[in-house]
């Protein structure tokens, strides 16, 4: 959000019409704060700041303006000048736009593009949602090898100006296969008769098109890069992802996981943009599957009716809840791990066995708090306190097995670990402890 | 983790004793990968690894290396040369080292490094945690003011062999405070003999050493920023931090934000390398408090064991279980949106009022459900099933109130918002669902 105090001195410039004053005042501010102004204003003061706006600034400020805000601006401005706009973004950030539009305004603006950039765009909109090519750039520096040093940092002075990083440049052969690396901290530091080729690094880092934005996000978070080369499926370098939009992916990545886990379908849209029939929508499927689900839950109480005198029945709740705790706590950490790729799905038998060894910890205490507060708090007798601490003890360790194995299983079937998260985990938990419960009740 | 191929090749080389050509397949490899390897052998092996590194390199490797294997590789090489490794280390990797080991192995190792860097890394020690002083680093290139740019540009070339980075370049004045920031692109882009101050940008984002690393995250984020420059209590420039330490903290903090919301204490131990008892001890917290307050519900359910028939005491899994799902949809979105900086807590309105409709479509899709599931698989009367729905449709729609309003509250009264997700607010929900079960069923 912008800062209070500067959005009303810029309402103030705008209200008064002083607009050579108030481009001096935008000036001042990062092209992201300018856009999340404009973000606030009606059509027509957007409208006119846009126009006060320097044309060297504008696409970049256009490019962090929100969807309905953009749509809005184009609305006012024509296709001409949106494609204008379009073809002075970095490649990544228009198709990210265009995917947004309805089918005919893409059609209507690429139309306005030059030839190229209408072939360019059109590639990078059939890359599949969440792909390497996805949110790739295709702006990058790149060099063919026979030049030296000196030559090297002449060509980039002059051709670079485009450039989404030149912090990284690529040395091609004649057919555009990856030779090797050069960081341009290197480039300058060494001499300028060095030819390029004993600079570059060939044991270099890269993703295929294809590849998931995921597995791109574990590269450059474990390399530390700064950007990754992308190659088609011939191996020809054809552009770059870089760290900025590597943070928007974990971002992502993470709210899906954490989503999945918490009884939702993934969703990246704003919730306050989002209406509450799409909401509810992404809410429903769980619920009613956990409703279709309790059946089992109902029918074992139902049956057993008659074992589950009024001690037993009014612990089902905590012994559940417990359960689905222990449950959530233990899928949390496999599924956590997996996807920081700190345990694999072959140390399966390792977890289990620590998981086993911290059920007895954790069972135990429960076991001992709980048998006082049946005796003492509830007046239990000895032996339905003690049937309630055995039933809490093998929930638990029970809760737990099942907790850290199904996200590892998952894994290892090639299905997305956090979708073995609390809801799940919870109703097979609710199950099991009930029919242990049960047993031990009618043991008595 | 290392591709098995090449690590076998490794280890031939090295049982074989061919150290020099060990050394040329190692040279072939990312720093990275050579620690990765290095992760896996026992110290002896270990240390073989680590004689036969370029010394330009080795402080690299060391960088990567695990906790336990610094350890080890620290005891093998002496203290001595230790120092030597600490010092050529960036010092935000020296001090997240030094961190982890005892107070006496760090005075040891102190002692061998120089005066300055001493004072340093005691400097960066007394960073509190989770701070931007504690992930920065001082490794920054600096300028003053009054070079031309072609000055500018010779005076990195021979200065800045050790730099963490040097695509930001920060010109500060005779009190070290920053005048502005210069990407060396646009300084590589321009003329020689333009001045600095001409070039240099003087609406920089900035941090300070004891702002919350999580600021400084949000703020790499929301600029696309490479890396941010960090001030002092007096507003001198000290340190930057970089976007590659931003990534790691942008995933730590997703991952506590899930810890907590799945009632476990945030860690930031490895999974495989805590110890049952210390998993345990991040576990038992909130599985004892859910106990304790688990005493409410079962009191209700004794209190009222003559209201509460069959039908009603068999469903209460069912409804709790839904209350809880609902509760933990809403305030998962909300914790996640207030993260993410999507949602204020001056939005709770708004946010309240979503809520509200979209529990009304979920709750009546519940409704008819539960009906018939009532109904006709458990054959209950057709005011049982009735009074099953309406109380099903109250604690959805409180549900969600709870759900969504908690997190929000909790923004605004500074607390953490991820506290308030599924353990507290299924907790509540559970003893409201039941109230509203027992308030109904003694009205019929």
């Amino acid at each position: 959000m912008i800062d209070p105090e500067i959005k009303a001195r810029l309402d103030k410039l705008l209200d008064s019409e002083r607009m050579s004053e108030m481009r001096g005042a935008l000036m001042m501010l990062n092209v992201v704060d300018i856009a999340d102004y404009m973000d606030e204003l009606d059509k027509g003061r957007m409208l006119k700041v846009y126009r006060i706006l320097p044309k060297d600034i504008s696409a970049d400020v256009f490019a962090y303006l929100s969807d309905e805000q953009k749509q809005k601006l184009m609305e006012s401005i024509g296709d001409s000048e949106t494609a204008r706009l379009i073809s002075d973004m970095f490649i990544d950030d228009a198709v990210d736009f265009l995917e947004e539009l309805p089918a005919n305004l893409v059609r209507r603006v690429l139309a306005n593009v030059n030839e190229e950039q209408r072939r360019n765009i059109n590639t990078f909109l059939q890359y599949p949602d969440n792909s390497a090519g996805s949110i790739m750039t295709m702006e990058f520096c790149d060099l063919h090898a026979g030049l030296t040093a000196g030559e090297a940092i002449k060509y980039i002075r002059t051709h670079s100006v485009d450039k989404e990083t030149i912090y990284t440049i690529y040395v091609l052969d004649s057919t555009r296969h990856l030779m090797g690396t050069l960081p341009l901290r290197k480039l300058l530091l060494s001499d300028e008769n060095t030819p390029i080729e004993s600079l570059i690094s060939t044991s270099f880092i890269y993703a295929h098109t294809l590849d998931d934005q995921e597995q791109v996000a574990e590269l450059v978070r474990k390399y530390d890069l700064m950007s990754v080369p992308i190659l088609d499926t011939e191996d020809r370098m054809v552009g770059i992802v870089t760290a900025d939009d590597i943070m928007d992916v974990i971002e992502q990545e993470a709210t899906e996981d954490i989503e999945k886990m918490n009884a939702l379908l993934p969703s990246e849209d704003d919730y306050i943009r989002t209406s509450p029939v799409k909401l509810a929508k992404n809410r429903l499927p769980w619920l009613l599957f956990m409703m279709v689900s309790s059946i089992l839950t109902e029918t074992i109480i139902d049956k057993f009716s008659g074992e589950l005198t009024i001690a037993f029945s009014a612990c089902i709740p905590m012994l559940m809840g417990t359960g689905g705790n222990c449950g959530s706590q233990s899928s949390t950490l496999a599924i956590r791990g997996l996807a920081l790729g700190e345990i694999k799905p072959s140390d399966a038998f390792q977890v289990l066995w620590k998981e086993f060894r911290v059920s007895l910890i954790v069972s135990a205490a429960l076991a001992i708090l709980s048998f006082f507060i049946q005796r003492f708090v509830f007046a239990r007798t000895v032996m339905e306190a003690g049937t309630i601490s055995c039933a809490m003890i093998c929930t638990v360790i029970l809760a737990k097995s099942i907790g850290c194995t199904l996200p590892l299983l998952a894994k290892k079937l090639k299905l997305d670990p956090a979708l073995m998260a609390a809801p799940l985990i919870t109703t097979i938990v609710d199950v099991c402890s009930l029919l242990i419960l049960v047993l031990f009740a009618s043991a008595i």
